[in-house]
């Protein structure tokens, strides 16, 4: 990392004790659920639901300090994880969420300095992650057609110092996708079946293919081009994530949870003549 | 990445488009579900199950190739995904899911730079995976006990050429932790309630401590001790991963799948007097 | 069922074709998620948030006919499943969920002629399946300390003209039961390990016993009683029901679903020595 | 239940302190996973893979009772329960699971009276459990194509005592069913959509009907002919069982589970021109 991305690149930047200007802060409330999300400037105050924080009591302190609003309200102020960061990313759209995200960076061998495209960009949450761990020598290919959506994904992607990693197209993906020989690319589409040809363009052989729909019928379209495209080692899998009331002497799961955002598939460009899908191991 | 490390370093390393001496390779079998490992070795010969095949034929073919072995059994030649990588870890202990360990990386905001301890190292595929991507500026400190395990860990890291990010210890974590202000901790170990106290004497203010534990009893303890030690913003989770049959014309999942594996608990060191933990807020 | 029974049993009772004054009915909406329901009187009005139906309006309609409030919002006319009467049942405690009714119905074999025990009573929800399904032969036994509610369980058993089939008692089961060598016991209190030593001697050999608690605590609490009391045959088991919305051509789960009710558990009190739980063989 | 039915109808009977001629049990192994039923004849003995057992030495003992084999292995004499019995149905083809068993008998209000139909009868678990809970006043009405299955189911059902409760057809339901205004209808067939029309024709009006398939295909396929049929008030579920390992102090999940069994549709045949289904109330 450069001096210079150092100086704009403020999420979960290791290394640092205290607070300071320009860092990307979480104040987690001691009584509330959601989270405050704040980059300091020395001056400026922050307005929230639950009273008034000058950001110069935050600037110097450490992290995992408890600091109280003007109407005496207890937050901690804490470095966001990676987590909070994308659970909570400025939407227009529904977002991939981290159960999904942490899955798909394994799955697409996301890493430094790997090329990976992804389309459509959204608002932005998958874009953060890929930019975060392809590093300074990876590179992210970012399509979206809605101009709106871009917009909020770049400003989102700026306040965390990463949009310099992510190359923004504006452009609709029939015509094809602009790079070749990446090593993966990633379809969040409602008709990620229209762009399969595509997608095996762009890939190199034995790259890795991934696409997040929410409908069963779209994941049997998807099946069925990936079959006609000389895809093979084919995936598909959804994850379910269930959080526990963290209370030693009566614990037990929360009353409710997500019970759907998407089915994920994966698959790999092969060269043969009649891939096939190796029967699933059980893992 | 150095040119040193490049040259050890082997998996899913990005740009190349043929099988190279010395990369780690994954044969996919058609009709069979286990694939198969193996670093390439100029004059080498791989015997399988399912017949034998001369590492020349495979060096300097592109990825996706699909190769036959004397017995005619197809299989294509692929990289490894790190999913492949960390699922088939050799491994005399049961070891974490890619599942379990995408979500701890987000929830960890495991990346580059970051300073991370783990105990205990066990097969080594969660160190794989903090090593991966910690890069070649962050660090992991393993520690474990039993030797044996160690040496398998050691090994399985040097295989995929990420040894030399990771200092391993052999070494009773009750004794303490010889870092600090780590940005990360993570512990899967029996009774991480013993070595919270440790823990946090590691952990630098706001990090990021995670665990893995499979019975509730052990998560009751372990919450009970992150109280006591002054640890805020606790999450419980489980994953469940569930994969599907990839047919077109007959979508469902598959039969069976595993139930369980642990559950994972996060949490942050907080200075105030009494951390309290903000109730969860659904994502 | 005799004849005056039929007279006041007015749920799910099979063979009329048409609604008659007295029948138990559910208005379905079609645009609005909550049914309404209601015991049909001659001369009657039913006032709701859609608007206002006259009960003469209903009375003589075949079932599944299309009505209308005074407003136009449409309506079925239905007879209420069995689900729909237990989903709804009028409560002021977290009722036992269809989903987990179902299941203790089999694991307990209530079924005509069986005598079960039950505590508490709560809102009459399991109460309302265990007498509906005991039949006239058969009956429960159902234990409460909270007078006000047993009067509302007695009036929903009443409304449904089961309440005939029920020995309600306000008393504390710590005392132990009134019965003795009944087929089958429920436990649905805060802490049913107090109670096994009184379950027991209720139970005949061989007989079934059932809980549900909420936490994991209440769990490894009641499984050590169940043991400690020479019980055998214990299972442990959770039920998720997940919710897909009906849409052909875009088949999904729903949203969000209820992450946890309770862990159900069963055992059956033996007659050996040392009672202990055989392996737990996969279904 | 009549004289008669007492001597043949001899699962989960109430009442009997001690096992007698012509009862059917239950050995569960206090260290095998799977256990043994029998019929009890006198004189007779039973060969297992842990040894022999004669009957003589069960007949007249309580319920409960440790007994043992030649070879000393130790079981429980017991009766078995519903859900026993179901999941060890004698099958050549897959069965229902009790877990949605349980849950299709409310959704389906099947209960004393109850006329219902289903289709097919394969080897007749789902058979089992209607026949008991319809009792001797309602009826089952089951239809089968294939011979061989139809003569399983038989056998199944006799060895209860339960088949005098059901008409077993060997029927093509293409050509429709033969009767009319039954209360409940139930397909587990592989093209449910195929026999809609006849559905309707056999329900009454507001009553119930289910469906079991396990791809997601057919149920789209079922969803768009119960629309186009004029059904309302659709629901799809799919049920996850989960099991616990029934240790204090070690509570956790089993390493393995079912993952699938299929999905269950219900609907209900409504008389309006254009029936909908609400919006699906979160229970």
């Amino acid at each position: 990392m450069t001096e210079e991305e150092r100086a704009t690149f403020r999420i979960p930047w290791p290394g640092e004790s205290v607070a300071q200007p320009g860092d990307w802060v979480q104040l987690a409330w001691m009584h509330h659920p959601r989270p405050q999300f704040v980059r300091l400037e020395p001056g400026a105050r922050l307005h929230t639901h639950y009273g008034i924080v000058a950001h110069d009591e935050l600037i110097g302190k450490p992290w995992g300090t408890v600091g109280y609003t003007h109407k005496g309200e207890a937050f901690y102020l804490l470095r966001p994880s990676l987590e909070d960061v994308l659970r909570h990313t400025p939407r227009r759209t529904q977002i991939i969420f981290p159960k999904d995200i942490g899955f798909i960076l394994l799955k697409l061998s996301i890493g430094p300095g790997v090329r990976v495209i992804e389309a459509g960009t959204g608002s932005g949450a998958l874009t953060t992650a890929l930019a975060f761990y392809v590093g300074e020598t990876g590179r992210v290919y970012s399509y979206e057609r809605r101009e709106e959506m871009q917009a909020l994904a770049r400003r989102n992607l700026e306040r965390l110092g990463l949009a310099q990693r992510v190359t923004f197209y504006l452009h609709d993906i029939a015509q094809g996708f602009f790079e070749r020989e990446v090593d993966a690319l990633f379809l969040d589409v409602p008709t990620p079946e229209d762009y399969v040809a595509q997608a095996r363009e762009a890939l190199r052989p034995g790259g890795h293919f991934g696409a997040l729909v929410p409908t069963t019928n779209q994941v049997s379209r998807l099946l069925a081009a990936l079959q006609a495209h000389g895809f093979g080692m084919v995936d598909v899998v959804e994850i379910l994530l269930r959080y526990y009331k963290p209370v030693p002497e009566r614990l037990r799961p929360t009353d409710r949870m997500v019970a759907h955002t998407g089915y994920l598939i994966f698959a790999r460009p092969v060269m043969g003549d009649q891939p096939t899908t190796p029967p699933r191991e059980e893992p």
